[in-house]
């Protein structure tokens, strides 16, 4: 929670923002200066929501705030727009920053409150070819407003982690590797499952070398598919311990990806996470030689949030004016 | 089944061959020259045979043959002589042809039968990393004895795909990908999921266009992390037909896989595989200029079984004399 300056005792609540992805839900009741009144989170992400009841999820986590400040504004972001959530928010397309995203904001209909839900974006990744994003520009836009780089190599990892090339606070191209989910997949249920020990491998000593000799290893020219049979290779032929396989797997799977630094404009890179992930990418990032800026995903989100809110109001200000 | 030459009519039985993986077995009854007298297949893989009651799987796919020809030589090859197979069968190391093998068969003990297991392969990948074969060996040897090239880049396709450099008819490094594995868990259990149809991808003009295009996107520098996540983009987005997405994700990870021909060395390639796995990897080979040699992959395991059994009988002959 953020610290309550002295001197600034009135705190009305002004915005609900939700973050609400697809295997988590986050709430924050907020002030207009941002600050965090009150607060929920839980595992109820969409994927969990089957009956499509969304509204229920939504005032049980916050139907006190609803019923406190009758009318409050509640603005949504993430695959809650998508079209297995509540109700689809349109992608935007071009180079988009908080003013675009402001415009395009969707309201869900129906429910007796003021909802609104932050568009995806459908861009061009750094080959020219499709890519999509939805909850990683609420995240960018908070992250200008505490600061960040308008112009830098933006990095927000997860089970589809995002690199974003942000040109004068606008993202102008984006690229989304498949990192976390293929971590999962191949942790749970692969040739490599029966190898692993399952504990979540903490960052002694041994992990760390294992997690930078897989890093090492995504360098070699011999191809993803190849390494991670060679994984397995080294345990059965003892060259490998097998206590640290989780680990070197993370490596090597983040090292893929961090191939992306290869093509990417060479800007300063700024990394957008939580731990424990924020911390495995800033050791890889400077292994690479990279000192990355490093932002709280949460914290950015729930700015963000704010910020398009706030752009909103002033957009219809500007209408009516 | 083999045609009988005119002329040669006395069928003697010689050698029960079996080709016992993870998830199939295959047992040949065969006459001096590998013509196959009888024969049965089944799924009952290793991973089958919970109670490891490998015996009972045996004498209940071949007892008739072991009753008829009492002393009967069994050869094994693949996964049964591994750790979770009936009986290990060491790693051999070094360059290995088929007398290193035959010198190096492993005796199943107790079971009243003489049955031996081919050993498996612990060797060094094209960028000299550890890496390991079961069954493929034996495969290879059946190969040159069907006159293939003595010194070539052997292909052999698979959940575990292997690629060979064979000199002067040994194996002298390999390189295995993951790529029949990842096919499946990407197909099976990704975010990629339900956007495919889930029936096998039909060789109709759409699939192998869509093929050839996976192939292609894989030669482009983003990484297959992203390239993963660009199928689904590409749907979302409508720029890519949804109905032909396994088949791209198929021409991709082979396309990832075929990067191992920028670092083998460049003799022909030979590609040792069964249908429909076959077509696809010529299709792919052609597709990046290269002839490949094609040989039906059954036909050299079941050859390479007989061969090795004769060279094991003629060593044990040399030491009486």
């Amino acid at each position: 929670m953020d610290p309550l300056p002295s001197g600034k005792d009135i705190r009305t609540p002004v915005l609900i923002g939700v973050d609400w992805g697809t295997s988590a839900f986050r709430a924050y009741l907020m002030d207009p200066e941002g600050r965090v009144l009150d607060q929920v989170s839980h595992k109820r992400g969409i994927l969990s929501v089957c009956d499509g009841d969304f509204e229920s999820v939504l005032t049980d986590a916050c139907g006190d705030w609803l019923t406190a400040r009758p009318g409050i504004k509640v603005l949504m972001c993430g695959m809650i727009g998508s079209r297995g959530g509540w109700h689809e928010a349109h992608y935007v397309t071009g180079a988009v920053g908080v003013t675009e995203l402001a415009a395009r904001l969707t309201r869900v209909p129906g429910t007796g409150h003021d909802i609104q839900i932050v568009p995806g974006l459908a861009g061009r990744d750094f080959s020219g070819g499709p890519d999509v994003m939805r909850g990683e520009e609420t995240m960018l836009v908070g992250a200008l407003a505490a600061d960040a780089p308008r112009s830098a190599c933006y990095c927000l990892p997860g089970t589809h982690s995002k690199w974003v090339n942000l040109v004068e606070g606008r993202i102008c191209g984006f690229s989304t590797y498949l990192t976390g989910e293929m971590f999962a997949l191949l942790r749970e249920r692969s040739i490599l499952t029966p190898l692993m020990t399952h504990d979540e491998p903490d960052w002694c000593a041994v992990s760390e070398a294992a997690f930078l000799a897989g890093l090492d290893m995504a360098a070699e020219p011999s191809g993803l598919l190849h390494q991670l049979f060679s994984l397995r290779a080294g345990v059965l032929m003892q060259e490998a311990d097998s206590t640290a396989l989780a680990a070197k797997l993370s490596g090597l799977l983040i090292g893929a990806e961090l191939a992306v630094l290869d093509n990417a404009t060479p800007y300063q890179v700024v990394l957008v996470a939580t731990a424990p992930v924020k911390d495995r990418y800033a050791l890889a990032l400077r292994h690479k030689g990279f000192e990355p800026i490093v932002l709280e995903a949460e914290e950015c989100c729930r700015r963000g949030l704010l910020e398009i809110a706030a752009a909103a109001d002033a957009l219809v200000l500007e209408h009516a004016g």
